[in-house]
C-alpha cells in the first residue's frame, strides 16, 4: 500500500541506495531526519507499520528495526499506543529556527477532513491494479478521445484570449446551454439565470458558504451522495434523510419545511440508488416546496444517462416561481476533468453564487469552459450521448447478469434504468468494514454504503460505468463469497 | 451603465418591442411583474432610477413613470426610501405558490458579498468603452495566441483521458513544476510538496478554511492585495497591515506573532505598491517568522516579472525548515483563464489542502493542468517570459513618462523594477468616491487605493499591464485634471 495515507498516517515512498557506502540502516536514519527537519512529517504524524516500511523500502525488517532504534533513542520518534512509532521531535539538531507546529494548523481549520473511508477511496483509486467496482465515473475506455481531439483542432480559432471572466462565467457557454436546457430539457432560462461553475461539487460549496446559515436544516433523500460529503457538514449545517419508496423521495415525512431550510434531491438516476422519481412525485414535492417557500436544489448529474426512455421532466422545467436551483454537469457523461457545472437559479440567487466565487477561484477555466460551448453548439454532445446511452445500458445488463448469478440468496437489488448505480441490499448483517478490508486484500475496492446514509445500513453501492465488465463480474463473484462468509445469520 | 449591479440591485437588460400592439408601458408592467413572479428580483431589491430605465428601454420617461405608478398601486413596487423604487411583493396573482424568500437566503451565508467597489469594478470591466487603468490584469494584445495554438495542437497526443485527477493534482504537472521550480528559482521540492489549484485565489481559500481558525490574527504588508478580498474576512480572522519602508515590510512592528497567526506577504512586486522586499529584509523575515514558529504565506505571483535583474531569491528558496508556504500562478504572467496555481509547502500542509479542494471542487480542469504541463516542460513559457518582460518594461516607461507630464505637483510614484503596479500616492485629500464617479464619467475606470489599505488613504493602484499605452497616457492626463479639481488644500 505504498502512498497510502489516512489524515496523519505518513506517506513513505523512497528507497535506499544499495550501491551506496553509507549502510542501510544509516540511510534510513537520515531519510526520516530530513523528511521531519523540512516539516514535512509534523509532530505526532505516525508511521507506517515496521513490516510496511521494509516492503517500501525493500529491505529486511531487522534493518528497519536499528533505523527506528535509533531515532527513538535520540527521542525523535517514539512509541505509539497500539505498537506504531511516531514523530516525537524536530528539535534535535543545534538549530535556532523549528518548523511552525503544522498539525495544530491543519486541525484548525474549520473543514472537516474527508472521512477516512473516503480518504481511502480517493488514495486506492490512484493505486493501480485495483478492481473498482464503485466507482461514480465513466470507465476511461468509454473516453471520446477521437471526440475531445476534434474539439481541440477548432479550438485555436475559437478562443480570442484567456483572460478573467465575469461573475456567471464565459457569456458564449452561458448562452449555448439556455438553448440547450431549453430544446433538450424544456427548462427556461436565460444566460442571466446561469452560473458555470467548476464541476456541481463547487455549486454545492457556493450554497452552502452564499444561502444558508448554521444549523440549517437540509433535507436529502436517505441514502444520498450529499452524505458522503463534508460541504454542508463542514458549515455546521443539519443533514436529515428522508426515506424514500419506488416513486422517490417521501416528501410528507419532511416535519419542518420552513423557510430556512432546503431540498436537496436527485430526481433522476438517484446516486446511490438508481431511483427515478416519478412523474406523480415530481408534481407532489414541488406543491410541497412550493406552498411551504422551501427552496430546491436539484442535483441532475445523471439526467441523460437514460436507456430506454428519458425520465420525467426535471423539477427546474416544472419550476414557474423560481423556486429550484438547478445543477447540471458534464462529468457523469463525458470529462469530469474539463470541470464544468451548471447552476441555474433566479439571477439574484446566480449573481450572489457568482459574486463568491469570483472570490475564491475567479470562475472555471476558460479553455474548458470554450471547449463545453463547442460540444454543445456543435451538437457533437448530443450525438455522443446517444452512443454513450448504449454503452452503459450493455454494462449494466452484465452487471444484473452477473449479480443474479452470485447474489440471489444474499442481497436484493434494483434494476436501473439510467445512471451509473445499483444498490445492493445485503440481507443479513456483516461488519461492513471487514468486507471492504477483505475485498481490499482480494484486489477490489468497493463503496461501502454507510458512506451514503444516515444510519447503520448493510448496503453496497455498485457502479457499472467504471469497471470492465468482465472485471465487474469476476469481482462480484469474489465478494459474493467475501460477504458469504462475513454474514452473521 | 447597463447591466451594472451592486449587491442588491437589480440588471435591467430588456426593451420593449416598439412593433408590438400592446402599449409600451403595458410591456414594461409585464415585463416587471413577470421577474418579479420568476423570483429573478427579490421582494426588497432595488430597481435603477426611472432615468436609467428610460434609456435602458429606449423609452421615454414619462412612459416609465406610468408603469412604475401602476405596479405601486398594484403594491407590487414600493416607494423607497431615497427617491428609489423596490419591490414589494410577489403575491399578487392567485397563485398557490410562491419563490422562496431569495433574499432572506442570499444574505445568510457567512461569505460576505465582495466590497462595493469592487463589485462595481468587477462589472464594469466586462462593459466596452471604458479605459482600465488599474486592473491587475495582461492586455488581451499581449495574449499569445500563436504560442497558445501550438500547445492546443500538441494537446490530443497529449492527453489520455480527462478522469478525476488526484488531490494534488495531475502528476505530471506536479513533476514538472518541481523541476522548473528548481532550476528557475532555486526552491527545492518535490511532487509530493505541490498541489495545483484552481489559480492562487483558491490557494488563499484553502488555506482559509484548512489551516486557521475564526480570530486567526494574518499579517500582511500595508497596503496589500489581501485587504481586497473578503477570503480571510468571511472566515472571520482579524487582518492587520503592517507598514513597509523602501526595503519591504517592517517586520519588527509585527506585535503578537504567535503560533496560530500567519504572515502573508508579496516580496516581489509587490501589489498594489510594486515594492520588492532586499536581499537583507528577506533574511531578517525569515529568521524572525522561524523563530516565532510563525508560518509564513508567500505570493509570488509577480516575480517572473522583473525588467532589468531578477529579484532577490524568493524567501521559499531560502526556506529549510518547512516555514513557508508558497503560491505561483500562470494568471499574471500569461492566461488567468487557464485557472492554473501551485502551492508549495510541506507534505503534511499540501496533503491537508488538497483533501479539502477534492471536497468543493475536484481540482483545476485537467485540460488547464495538460497544457501547463506542456508549456513548462518544452520550454515555450521560459521563451515566452523573455518577451513578455521586455514588453511589460517598456508599457512601464511610458507610463513614467507620462506620470512626470502631468502628475509632478499632484501626486508621488514609485519606479516598478518589475510586475505590473505603479502605487500613485496623491499630495493633497481628495474624496476617492467622487475621483472614482467623476472617472468613470470619463471613461475611465480606476482602483481606489483605500480597496487595499487599512485606513484612510488617498492613493491610486496603477497598473501599465492593461490599458493600451496610448489610452494610458489620454486616461492619466483626464485623471490628473479631475484629482486637481478634487483636491482639498
Amino acid at each position: 500500500m505504498k502512498g497510502f495515507r489516512t489524515n496523519q498516517m505518513i506517506a513513505v515512498d523512497w528507497k535506499p541506495n544499495k550501491q551506496d557506502k553509507t549502510p542501510i540502516y544509516r540511510q534510513i536514519v537520515e531519510y526520516i531526519s530530513e523528511k521531519i527537519a523540512a516539516g514535512d512529517w509534523p509532530i505526532g504524524s505516525r508511521l507506517p507499520s515496521q513490516r510496511d516500511m521494509a516492503q517500501t523500502f525493500g529491505v529486511n525488517r531487522s534493518t528497519v528495526v536499528s533505523a527506528m532504534e535509533e531515532l527513538i533513542s535520540y527521542g525523535i520518534l517514539e512509541s505509539d499506543f497500539g505498537g506504531g512509532t511516531r514523530v516525537a521531535s524536530n528539535t534535535w539538531s543545534i538549530r535556532m529556527s523549528q518548523p511552525p507546529d503544522w498539525n495544530k494548523y491543519i486541525r484548525s481549520g474549520f473543514f472537516r477532513p474527508n472521512l477516512d473511508t473516503i480518504q481511502t477511496i480517493n488514495h486506492m483509486e490512484f493505486e493501480p491494479g485495483y478492481i473498482r467496482i464503485g466507482t461514480g465515473e465513466l470507465s476511461p475506455e468509454l473516453y471520446p478521445g477521437k471526440l475531445v481531439s476534434k474539439i481541440f483542432r477548432r479550438m485555436p480559432e475559437r478562443i480570442p484570449s484567456l483572460g478573467y471572466l465575469g461573475p456567471l462565467g464565459l457569456p458564449e457557454l452561458g448562452e449555448a446551454l439556455a438553448q440547450w436546457l431549453a430544446v433538450n430539457q424544456g427548462i427556461e432560462a436565460k444566460a442571466s439565470n446561469i452560473m458555470v461553475a467548476s464541476g456541481s461539487l463547487q455549486g454545492l460549496q457556493l450554497v452552502s458558504v452564499c444561502m444558508l446559515k448554521r444549523g440549517s436544516n437540509i433535507y436529502t433523500e436517505a441514502p444520498s451522495y450529499l452524505k458522503s460529503l463534508q460541504v454542508f457538514q463542514s458549515a455546521e449545517m443539519c443533514l436529515h434523510g428522508v426515506q424514500m419508496d419506488e416513486e422517490g423521495l417521501e416528501y410528507w415525512k419532511i416535519k419542518d419545511a420552513s423557510n430556512d431550510s432546503l431540498l436537496y434531491t436527485i430526481p433522476s438516476y438517484h446516486n446511490p440508488t438508481g431511483t427515478v422519481m416519478s412523474e406523480r412525485r415530481r408534481g407532489e414535492v414541488m406543491n410541497f416546496c412550493q406552498s411551504r417557500q422551501m427552496p430546491i436544489l436539484e442535483d441532475d448529474a445523471y439526467g441523460q444517462l437514460w436507456f430506454d426512455e428519458k425520465p420525467p421532466k426535471s423539477l427546474k422545467a416544472r419550476d414557474k416561481t423560481g423556486s429550484v436551483i438547478y445543477m447540471g454537469t458534464i462529468s457523469k457523461t463525458m470529462a469530469p476533468g474539463l470541470r464544468i457545472g451548471w447552476v441555474v437559479g433566479p439571477e439574484a440567487v446566480v449573481y450572489r453564487l457568482g459574486d463568491v466565487k469570483m472570490q475564491t477561484d475567479y470562475g472555471a477555466s476558460s479553455v474548458s469552459q470554450w471547449m463545453m460551448t463547442e460540444l454543445l453548439t456543435s451538437g457533437d454532445y448530443d450525438i455522443y450521448l446517444e452512443t454513450l446511452r448504449r454503452e452503459l445500458k450493455a454494462r449494466r445488463d452484465n452487471a444484473l447478469t452477473s449479480l443474479s448469478q452470485y447474489f440471489k440468496g444474499i442481497a436484493t437489488w434494483n434494476k436501473p434504468s439510467g445512471g451509473f448505480y445499483i444498490w445492493l441490499c445485503l440481507k443479513h448483517r456483516v461488519f461492513m468494514d471487514r468486507v471492504f478490508a477483505d475485498a481490499l486484500k482480494a484486489g477490489i475496492l468497493l463503496n461501502p454504503g454507510n458512506m451514503y446514509d444516515y444510519g447503520e445500513n448493510h448496503a453496497i453501492r455498485l457502479s457499472y460505468a467504471y469497471a470492465d465488465p468482465e472485471d465487474l463480474r469476476k469481482a462480484l463473484k469474489i465478494l459474493a463469497d467475501i460477504i458469504e462468509k462475513h454474514q452473521k445469520r
